[in-house]
């Protein structure tokens, strides 16, 4: 067990429990209290006050219990860490205060945590659990060293010029300037990166440059360490945003990364405002805040590559995020946003948020679907977003024919996730780690996120015999991004089309989604899964599905006394396989029907040639626990080229407020898959309706014409993918359309 | 695949999604939408007016799609089946828009449907489905008819005085007299018996009495078919309800019963106001009422016995218990859960409680510590509750010392829910059973419910030999009442302490649990179970724990590439076994810890013979997946006699708005259990604070003396259980408590 300065580290609970429940104003979500309308009412109309309230509350209690500055020690979680993290934390919070409020109190409470720091690192070498590759003295990673001067750098601006001549040479000389040179000349192979470590670095020292005045420090962070451009904070926003603002990480770290450069940003709009910094690049700042927002369903953000799923929009980060567009927009929705984060930062654009909510200005914030691409010039790809609603909890689908997202990425290219209702229906695992828990590695990525969440059939793509795309190779993943092949946003007829090649030898893949009005309410989710080789090839669509199995019409046998593992490798090994099919026939049409939370979903799947399917649990070959325990499906065809058809559709209702059940099952009769000289032919029959044709065409040029005849029907249309549904044909269509 | 009728069924889906939607103004917990606060604002202003706009939307709609009425044909969630229910609560609804809006068309429509039941009623023979034992015509079960006479027969007064003689003879002829005769005289094995399918059957019959202007009904309904008061309403409120207004089958069927106790009460209370019905038995039907709301935790019923987990506080029959209650009682607090509830009933009493809450009158509800006496003299046992705060996700502590619970109980006896932080910490499985759900054994009981969630080691309580209580047999259970030795509500020191004899043959059972302040605040739970015998047993301890563990010095091995299933029968079957230890050493201070959500929650334990741990995850043995994926651990002994010492505490947080994780550990340095004289001596021994002391003597007598000397000190107390912590000596202790 853990017990390293365990009676330092429980007093550390005991007074930060008191910290959060004062600073952490949003309520609970999961247990909705009689008082809650009463707390909305008076945040809508006085969050700031609020906010403030509550930070006062906080660190009045800080300044009475004292802070303590401990030797550094601990890695991620520990003790020392969650200090240093705090007091950082603690002297922003101070310095807004003062600035806020005038009160000598916090200017001095602030001052004295500084001079305590400005005694002890000029002592300090590097702490004794570094890690290497990112020299740091406070905490063991560079990483937390920049975040903490970003902090504090703003916390001693707001108190800069009313301490004495003496403290101000006392912090400077040996705290901020230290740390400051330690960041950036100290630690050139971080300082000079393109990747969101250098950005904080290059934002604690060029903020810290701007509050001691300090030109040499600011363009050093500029423009890198020799003021070149090559390295540098412009850099870092040419290369790390696309054009449409999305983050080649996705945005768990696009969360992360915002921080630096919006606060950083801001310092250079006040300091030097010819450099029009918000507009550089088309406003790709502001832009990079409302991709990350549309990275989300119901809050949380869409969990792809190296994502902890609890971060969502109510993160500090999206906090100030929200707070500076709004600055700089005044756009109205991002007001709702705000409200659904529950509080405001301490800052002055967190006061305009809160008084233009209780103004009553706030709108609905339009989520969307789009296509955020992916790359500095936005042609690695792109993370394509399907929404029936512009509500956070309408259907949506996210489907990432995107490039790698570094080292931090998932070999899950032509990923698929189906949100609804205000649920996951079809989910991605995200990362294995949980975060600064010190007894799970020590907060870190655990050896199960390599093993499990990176590959490949940890994901709602193709595997191919059983291994993880590019030979889960991430470098060489990296020169070979997704292709887009079409995208199309018409409501009610939404699809895309992308194509991996490059990920297994020899075989290409491509997959079509598209979200098509239902007969009778909701959207049908349309997935074409292609995989087309010369050669012989296992193809596995996992499915993993959230909820419990309620009816299926696969002839699954259940292990019901024995489990073995699904496989050796590649993320195999971690699945029990707890029931298999014998083989289904191919065109059978083949139905699974879960219920989640309080509606059901029918998957209605057919595929070209025979097929298996197993059912799994996540689990095996974990010896130390630190898998979750996820259910999946896996279909499983053989042959030279495959083709999976699958339909996700929402029906029915399980009420149990009002006793009320309604399960309905697949409303698709049929669905067929056919080829013919190049061309997939899908119709997709509803019961009560015409079919939905889906044409995927080899021909993948965009202004390509295909006309095909189908029965009586003859459709025409442009581009790779032809969707002909009910509701109309789809705006790709431009050329006339299915005709009699 | 379910396809009967299916296109009828599928239109009517439709056309019900329209409907719910409409009546079920709650809005969804987990996703809360921007939107919310100016929701709940008007919700608060006019939630009647809401509830009646929301009705009338949704009748309109029935009325302009027209009421199929069709021949009887489904089980339980058939269409048929859904229809009628659907439409009985049409005519009630119909009913009430008429009352309130004198709108002649909700007179017509109600009137019709009823006529077209009138054309149907008497061409029908027993339902082609029905259940044998309890005869019906429109649906499966009586249950269901008698649930849709309650209904209907408030429609019908409603109506009734502006109808024409030929439609009120028509209706009463064909219809509602020849459904009460048959529910009455026509179905003696139920309207005759004193069980919650009985007292819907009196409640129709004798609602139907009172409209009709029927005394024979009513007499029969209130006295038994013989009117000698053997069977019938009052003996019902006799014999289901304890004096505290506990319903031996736990809350969830409480609040089911609920219902036709409280709206046949209604209708005796208006017609013959001298019965003072809601005095009768010193108001047990308001006890009632409140006592269901006790037995709930964030909204939700504790899900004991046969429970759908999803059941709570918002439930339809919930909102006509707190309205009737608050007419009756005028209590704020009741408004407070109406606020929860989100909607009121569309009757007076919610017209009342909706313009008190505009009023501003609603006050918290106090959830409270307590034990509500089971058995209708209250001899029988008693459900404990013991909570830390009266918020309704304060830490809550559920011990199951009760009866059997008839046909529904559980063989559970002394188990265990922990809950906190609004989250299950140590949960009940419930019922397997998917209520309604076709396709899931025609929404029935599961036969896993049977071989798995009624097994004592679906629970947490001790097994004895890896057999269920009483060998599976409620009869013989339900003579065997569990014993409560002791209850104490101090706050910060409570406990109760309770024994079962004859659930395993030669062995006795105790409990004693108790919640304590935590230095640093919160609880412990403090667990200690003990087993006795002269024969050698085995004793399994299992915790069904949620989350994620985290951290443990068990010396758990994992099955890594194979698993079994635990045993071969009463539930361990079901058990996959995913980790053992080695045999743990006696009194071997073992600690687990989890985290739930947002907190880390760890459990401390001793034993005092050698134990072995297990890891299971249900699913074995399940061919047609019926089971959820549950965790769980089971602490096995081996000996005569078995004590279990377990303290679980909430500490840390895990916080990623704010990017703060804090892991405490135990802070529990020792656990000790020694016997002397009869006496169980456990001390348990923060590392910061003086040991909690709890002394368990064979000795059961209330007025029993007892003085142990340990160490220095003497300690004396009244009962069978002592409990001394270092925030001051409990209630229980009269006599002087801790000495020098």
């Amino acid at each position: 067990m853990r017990k390293i300065a365990q009676s330092i580290s429980r007093a550390c609970a005991f007074s930060f429990g008191a910290i959060l429940v004062a600073s952490c104003a949003s309520p609970s979500l999961s247990s909705p209290s009689v008082s809650e309308p009463l707390v909305t009412e008076t945040r809508r109309d006085n969050m700031f006050t609020q906010t403030i309230a509550s930070l006062r509350e906080a660190v009045d209690k800080r300044r009475v219990a004292g802070v303590p500055v401990p030797i550094p020690a601990d890695p991620g979680g520990g003790y020392t860490h969650e200090q240093h993290k705090q007091n950082g934390k603690t002297v922003y919070e101070a310095g807004m205060l003062y600035e806020l409020t005038g009160e000598i109190e916090y200017l001095d409470f602030a001052a004295d945590i500084l001079a305590d720091y400005a005694d002890l690192y000029p002592t300090l070498d590097l702490h004794p659990e570094v890690k290497p590759s990112t020299p740091s003295r406070l905490f063991w990673q560079g990483l937390n060293e920049a975040v903490w001067l970003v902090y504090v750098s703003q916390g001693y601006a707001a108190i800069r010029d009313d301490l004495s001549d003496a403290q101000r040479s006392d912090i400077e000389t040996n705290l901020l300037r230290p740390m400051a040179d330690f960041l950036s000349e100290g630690s050139p192979q971080t300082f000079n990166r393109i990747h969101n470590h250098g950005t904080w670095a290059a934002a604690a020292v060029g903020m810290t440059g701007y509050t001691l005045d300090d030109r040499d420090l600011v363009d050093k962070a500029l423009y890198g360490l020799d003021k070149s451009g090559d390295a540098g904070f412009l850099k870092q926003v040419e290369e790390l945003f696309s054009p449409d603002g999305y983050y080649a990480e996705g945005p768990y770290y696009q969360r992360y990364a915002l921080m630096p450069f919006i606060l950083f940003a801001q310092a250079i709009d006040r300091n030097d405002p010819d450099m029009e910094i918000f507009n550089y690049r088309d406003q790709v700042l502001v832009k990079a805040i409302t991709a990350t927002i549309q990275q989300s369903y119901a809050g949380k953000f869409f969990p792809i590559n190296d994502a902890i799923r609890e971060k969502g929009l109510s993160t500090n980060e999206l906090r100030y995020g929200v707070a500076i567009a709004y600055d700089l927009t005044g756009e109205p929705s991002l007001l709702s946003i705000a409200l659904q984060q529950g509080s405001v930062v301490p800052t002055p654009e967190g006061r305009a948020v809160a008084e233009a909510i209780a103004a009553g200005e706030a709108g609905p914030f339009p989520f969307k679907t789009l296509q955020l691409r992916d790359g500095p010039q936005g042609d690695r790809g792109a993370l394509v977003i399907l929404r029936n609603g512009s509500a956070d909890d309408d259907a949506a689908i996210v489907f990432k024919p995107t490039s790698q997202g570094l080292g931090h990425g998932h070999f899950d290219r032509l990923g698929l996730i189906y949100y609804d209702n205000g649920d996951e229906i079809v989910a991605d695992y995200g990362a294995a780690r949980f975060l600064n828990v010190a007894p799970k590695n020590g907060g870190r990525y655990l050896p199960e996120n390599t093993s499990w969440a990176k590959q490949t059939v940890a994901h709602n793509t193709l595997v191919v015999d059983q291994r993880s795309q590019f030979g889960g190779d991430w470098r060489l993943a990296e020169e070979r991004p997704s292709e887009v092949l079409a995208f199309d946003d018409t409501p009610g007829a939404s699809f895309a089309a992308a194509q991996i090649t490059g990920a297994y030898d020899g075989v290409d893949v491509r997959r079509v989604v598209a979200m098509v009005d239902r007969p009778g309410g909701g959207s049908y989710v349309i997935d074409i899964v292609l995989g087309e080789s010369d050669g012989t090839h296992t193809y596995d669509l996992p499915v993993h599905f959230k909820g419990q199995l309620i009816e299926t019409n696969l002839p699954f046998e259940y292990s019901t006394d024995l489990l073995v593992p699904m496989g050796d490798d590649d993320g195999y090994e971690h699945l029990w396989k707890t029931a298999e099919t014998r083989v289904v026939p191919a065109n059978a049409h083949s139905e699974v029907s879960i219920l989640v939370r309080d509606q059901f979903y029918t998957l209605t799947l057919a595929t070209t040639g025979e097929a298996t399917a197993y059912l799994t649990r996540l689990g095996a070959n974990d010896p130390d626990n630190n898998l979750r325990n996820e259910q999946a499906m896996i279909f499983r065809t053989q042959g030279k080229s495959t083709a999976f058809a699958s339909v996700y559709e929402r029906h029915g209702r399980y009420d149990n407020d009002e006793e009320v059940t309604v399960f309905s099952g697949s409303s698709i009769a049929q669905i067929d898959i056919h080829e013919r000289e190049g061309i997939y032919i899908i119709s997709v029959s509803p019961e009560t309706t015409n079919p939905i044709m889906v044409f995927v065409a080899k021909e993948s040029g965009e202004s390509s014409s295909h006309v095909v005849r189908v029965g009586q029907k003859t459709y025409k249309w442009q581009g790779p993918v032809g969707l002909f549904a009910s509701s109309g044909p789809s705006r790709n269509d431009k050329s006339g359309g299915e005709l009699e």
